[in-house]
């Protein structure tokens, strides 16, 4: 509506009408006139009414949408369903160029305007999730393990010779095949147990850099993220470490964007060492359908030499998601519900706790992992962990989904490396367990039903414990 | 609605005429079955209310939209915009699983359908299109060039100590990219020049296998849709060097799907020689969203292998995308695109024959070449390709997309390595030209616009040809 | 997208590039600013994109989707759940105000230009149709029927002491209702038999109002579109014999508009006598779901009087409705519509004729309806009719939708009046019969399973007719 | 997904992951199941995906979806447009047939089942929300105003010889138009001033009783809702006076369904004496676009009588509409929202009051009226009300919509009849006032606004009152 229409508009309702229209309007683009100039994520959250409108505006600029245009390329974004023209907003040209993932696109100002938009907000984002000092970061249409896989072949372009990665082990099969994949060779380094923690075995790594040349080493790749009694690595001494010996760092920071230790632990890593670009997942930490990362970092340079190692187009739905997402929730939605998963945290920390000493069963002391807990499953005459195996099976029939139950295990190949006890990060923790965690979007309801399941399992296996051993767990 | 249900509505409305919407209903669940227990594409189209249904279905088994679950895992599929849940049919759960692209999800068994379905929906296709014998394919969302790195990657994997790929001339930054970023590299095999037409050099081809070893070839990169003057490579002849040298032969056959001359090539390729895998493009293919691509090839083993190296889960969309559009098409409408562009093809020969001639130049003769057609810029004055160059630039403002100018150029940088005159594949291209391509879902009314324009284009540059010339130029 | 806004955007992709989009933009717009400026129905059909932009600008001027607007009144649209608001493009405010169904509402601009616009559309498309000189009209959310209770009680309001309309039987009950509803008495005109067809008995009519006086009449109500054997009423001679005595002439064009001899009727009616109003079905016209028609007429006060009576708001859906569907149609696709009608109509007359020929029977011969047609069905020992019901009822099974089938039958009570025989439209027609219909939106297809069901529902019932009997039937 | 579907996916995924699917799909149904059945509103809400299923089986059943089905009537709903077949879910029969809007469609078991689930589930709200011995009801496409004429011509069947509607007179345009419309003479009943309330004048009810005869009244029409002064009628007295003479009792209770002060009188009515319907708007008390009411009543002949009158089928969008709607609150919902509503009318009248006070004016005190709230606007030198009128005009320019302003006024006409102030429900009211309402789905910050508002409006018109009128105005 330009104003010569809005004047038209006038000889059919009264011009005052149409004035206050033409104001609602007014106050819609200067929304999107502050989101394009700024691009930064609005404090408050946008109705889906801008979202979409703004949505249909960028639609209107690519040019398989032009009224008119004639294509007689091998690539004119033609949608033969209206199905999926619609679910895709009519943008079809997805992002980047085959130079680069984020290239502009001479057919598609608008998609391009969307992903450059968005890898803005994204990079706002992650300053406000705690990574103050990040510079550069995009959106690309990959899982973390494909990213990871992406990072490592750039790093390796930069330093050819090298084929070690340093790994402190953590048993999450994507990331250990995306060294594999990428044609390198993985150094596991075992964790150390301490307390109930497994934590990253510093000197280990130490040893290996001597032993294999740091010049021989492509990268360290670090995790924050993890499951229980795992705790995020020592990044600032790795990082420390990285630096000393110029060996490039990358971060696993699956679903470590929605926890501030773990931010803060990024952070405090650029800040005292090296730390070359962190991989996040996008599904986990923002709530939508899986399929994409953010790969991020501290040095523009590097970054966009990521990017530009990327052959070819890409989807533009991850980076639609996240744009409809963020909007939606707005810089204080997402701090809201990055406090509310604080707070479920310490919820089912304590639910759990109570629940295991129940059945004489104790909460694993795990303090620097902020979003995974675990408890003891010390189940009788359950040396092969079948019992417990069985546990977690039976909450998953039960619609419980995503504990995890670790039981002393045989030797597994993963992409034709042996591991003993894979699942558990280490060839021998002292005890069984079952894990859970407290992730955004996780209600009160989620926990309460899940300790209810809980305890229904567990009262099938066992007694309840008597009440000293009440008393004596929750002592601990 | 169930048997009980709709006894149920058989109080509210006469039992007859509940019967006759059961029967409907029915109906419906034919078709569901039948693709179900075939998985191929169905002759007749479906509407879109069966697709719907049957998305709607697969998502009510995924367990994001369990009723009463209760998620307490790191990767649960909550979706927090509904903007983005409806534009995905509510899965959320991608594809594949952190050992397999191709994997089934225990979560999500409504997308791990989807994604079996489809892969042998497009299976089928590929059948249909003319590659009889292919044996096994899956759809991966990435583009065409990253599905070329995987591919490479896990030939790596086989041949640890190779690090070549020979790789016929076709310049196209993404095809080139996807060799380095894989870190391989790449020995360029310059194209000879037949006629009009530039095509693989066979003996250049022998002769660097003997220079560098068969063994430490990783693989031969052949290419089928090309931009004319190129032509699709000599595929069986590629093919049977590469049976003889045991040396893995992959096809970049991004829009050749669509071609059956494309399509024959690579067929008569495996049943002659070696193929391993051929990657095409779903949106140039199947006119669909950029961002996915098919990689397939005759040893299910090794397709398999390839899905494995993927490390992680992915977006589901593309899978979405091409399954909606398929369903939506039905053979018999695939076919009709097949057909249909097949004859734009010859429309737009004789169009651009016509118009080139009336203004003094000609098309270019590429009979090999089934797709992209060519026409020459012979401009006075032009040394530099600058006027040539403009006539691209003139069309794109006029909304004509997809053309290019290639005239002579300096020497540019790709991902590090110098090239001559990059996108003529070729150092030494007799004369500029403007090429313009006959895809799927292009329509004569595209053809008509772009002659228009472009003799509009064309004659502020040129006087019209004197008859005689005219005359010349048609009989040729 | 104003201005201010493009030039942000050409900070984050080249100007050149936004520019073509704004251009793009502009011709949305150009065609919005002409159909708001001319409110005529465009020549080229619109596609989704452009109504959908529209719609969504109109949205925004409505009060309930003013961002920052504060509601305390009794009314003020809010919209509970996003399906509802999403389904209705968040006009919620509907069409009217308490005091007229074409007011403008202060507090819905946007709904306001939308109801304007269609209305004005409409009156473009009723003169494309055939009734050139019809002066005004609207779109009213209610059937028909009802649409007709509307316009006799606002006659009624004119002719406070008249109370009988009379009335050209045409055996569909809601118009014979539509009378009682209002408080009037219906005056049946029994049709006269001429030939096969059954048409108005303008002698009846006459002898009837000098029985009742002419001011002691409402209205007569005439009818264009009526299930063969009964024709269109003589139109010209009704509208001649209203003018000469005064009495408002009300016209129930139910499915009319879509056939030029209907209109063209109307047409010569207003040109040579009177006609108040003429009523049609928006779904049966237009291929929109059920539930608005159309009040037109001549006289622009009296169209106002009309939908002055109207008391309160009323739903804005057909209007939206019939607003999509012109546009997506544009003048020429609703012509072509027509025309193709046309030709169904004929391919379905030959048809029916040499399928009724087959089995002994024969197309009636009714001329003078250009919708309906009839075979005649005259089954051995079948004095009842039942036998010829249940082909009826076999159709229907075998889904066939719309075929009516007449046998004698008993006297029937209609809103308490006696019918013999209803659904003949004549106490004594000589023979039973099945009608169908060729309306717009029928496909070949529809006739060739109709044609073919039919044969083999008749053969169950009767040996095919002897080849004599087949020429004989031929010849007529 | 029937059995048969569901083991053919057992072949693609494992059987127990098809299992929980299927048991998924089983709770989605057992909803389904259970609304059928009982046909009340569910306790629970349900989610949007449930409410899809549904709607996308029902349109499965309806003949226009029907795959193979062949149209051959005049009324097949083919759907032209695809975004219009979408926005209604391919639902396109409407309902009711000709004779009786609320009966059963053969063509369209979905369409029927919809309409007699959805009134139903109306049926039961209206008992939820106060009215417990309510016996029938239907939805019915057409606003409040439209539905009593159809209410009161059918009372007007049964009693063709009466033509008086005694009407306690309420100034709201289409409730008097309603009756013009209908053919009928409203007789006019003053209020009479009690306190601050206008209430009903039963004495003169009484009386013109005596005067006209009782068999010449066609019904009293009494109003519950209504604008502050006026407050509800007295319903239990007339309801008495209806019952001792035999006059049919119609009410007007547009918005009254949200409040139990305005149920309960319906209620304890028809309890002591007679009330034959009460019809009530949809938009108002359900949050969904304009469009359809409810008519209700003690008698369900009665009520069928109306449903009767209803000429031919009627558009389907006012049910689909209050369907979605009432079940994504369900009935803990819709009660919330009637307990807000409760909440929000104290808190607006306590913010009115302290408002008014600051500027010297006073709350009106109207206890009987439970939704719409008066403030005085005792301006200087404002006789004829300009400056009251002004400050209206001003909220609305400052998006405050919906109060309305009352100031003393000329003779106005409506629909013939001659009214003095007409607005103010009465000849001469003491004082000029403004007028808000608390209606469901208003929010406190709804309030606030509208409270900052108003304060900055009044402060342009006023100095602040002085401290000893603001404490003798607050003492009131």
């Amino acid at each position: 509506m330009n104003k010569e229409i809005l004047e038209l508009c006038g000889k059919l309702v009264p011009q005052a009408y149409v004035l206050q229209g033409a104001q609602a309007r007014t106050s819609h683009e200067n929304k999107i006139k502050h989101l394009i100039q700024h691009r930064k994520l609005p404090e408050e959250a946008w109705d889906d009414q801008t979202i979409e409108l703004l949505l249909d505006e960028l639609a209107v600029m690519d040019s398989n949408n032009f009224p008119g245009n004639c294509g007689v390329g091998e690539r004119e974004s033609r949608i033969a369903s209206s199905l999926v023209a619609r679910r895709h907003y009519r943008l079809g040209h997805g992002i980047g160029r085959s130079g680069d993932i984020t290239a502009v696109q001479p057919k598609a100002a608008g998609s391009s305007i969307l992903m450059k938009v968005t890898n803005s907000l994204v990079l706002d984002v992650i300053k406000l999730a705690g990574v103050h000092s990040v510079s550069s970061c995009f959106v690309v249409p990959m899982a973390t393990g494909m990213s990871l896989v992406l990072c490592m072949l750039t790093m390796k372009l930069n330093r050819p010779k090298a084929r070690y990665v340093l790994w402190p082990r953590i048993d999450q099969k994507s990331c250990f095949k995306s060294m594999v994949t990428a044609g390198l060779e993985p150094v596991v380094i075992e964790n150390v147990l301490e307390g109930d923690e497994l934590r990253t075995d510093m000197a280990a790594i130490k040893n290996k850099i001597t032993e294999l040349g740091a010049e021989n080493i492509v990268c360290i790749m670090s995790t924050t993220s993890c499951f229980t009694p795992r705790v995020p690595d020592r990044l600032e001494e790795i990082a420390a470490v990285c630096k000393e010996h110029d060996i490039p760092h990358l971060i696993n920071n699956a679903y470590g964007l929605q926890s501030t230790k773990c931010t803060h632990l990024i952070q405090q890593a650029a800040r005292l060492g090296r730390v070359d670009a962190f991989v996040q997942s996008l599904d986990k930490n923002f709530m939508v359908p899986v399929g994409g990362s953010i790969i991020a970092g501290f040095d523009t340079k590097f970054v966009e030499q990521i990017g530009k190692a990327y052959p070819g187009r890409a989807s533009s739905t991850p980076t639609l998601d996240v744009f409809i997402t963020l909007l939606s929730l707005g810089a204080k939605g997402y701090r809201q519900l990055l406090e509310e998963r604080k707070q479920m945290f310490s919820y089912m920390a304590t639910a759990l706790s109570q629940c295991a000493a129940k059945y004489g069963e104790r909460l694993l002391v795990t303090k620097n992992n902020p979003i995974s807990l675990g408890i003891t499953l010390s189940l009788l005459d359950d040396p092969k962990g079948e019992k417990a195996t069985e546990i977690g099976s039976m909450l998953f029939t039960r619609f419980v989904s995503g504990t995890r139950v670790i039981a002393p295990s045989e030797v597994s190949q993963v992409s034709g490396f042996s591991f003993k006890n894979f699942g558990a990060h280490s060839d021998n923790y002292p005890t069984a367990y079952l894990t859970a965690a407290a992730t955004v979007g996780m209600t009160k309801s989620d926990v309460d039903i899940f300790i209810q399941r809980l305890e229904k399992v567990l009262s099938k296996f066992k007694e309840q414990a008597t009440d000293s051993e009440l008393e004596k767990n929750l002592k601990q």
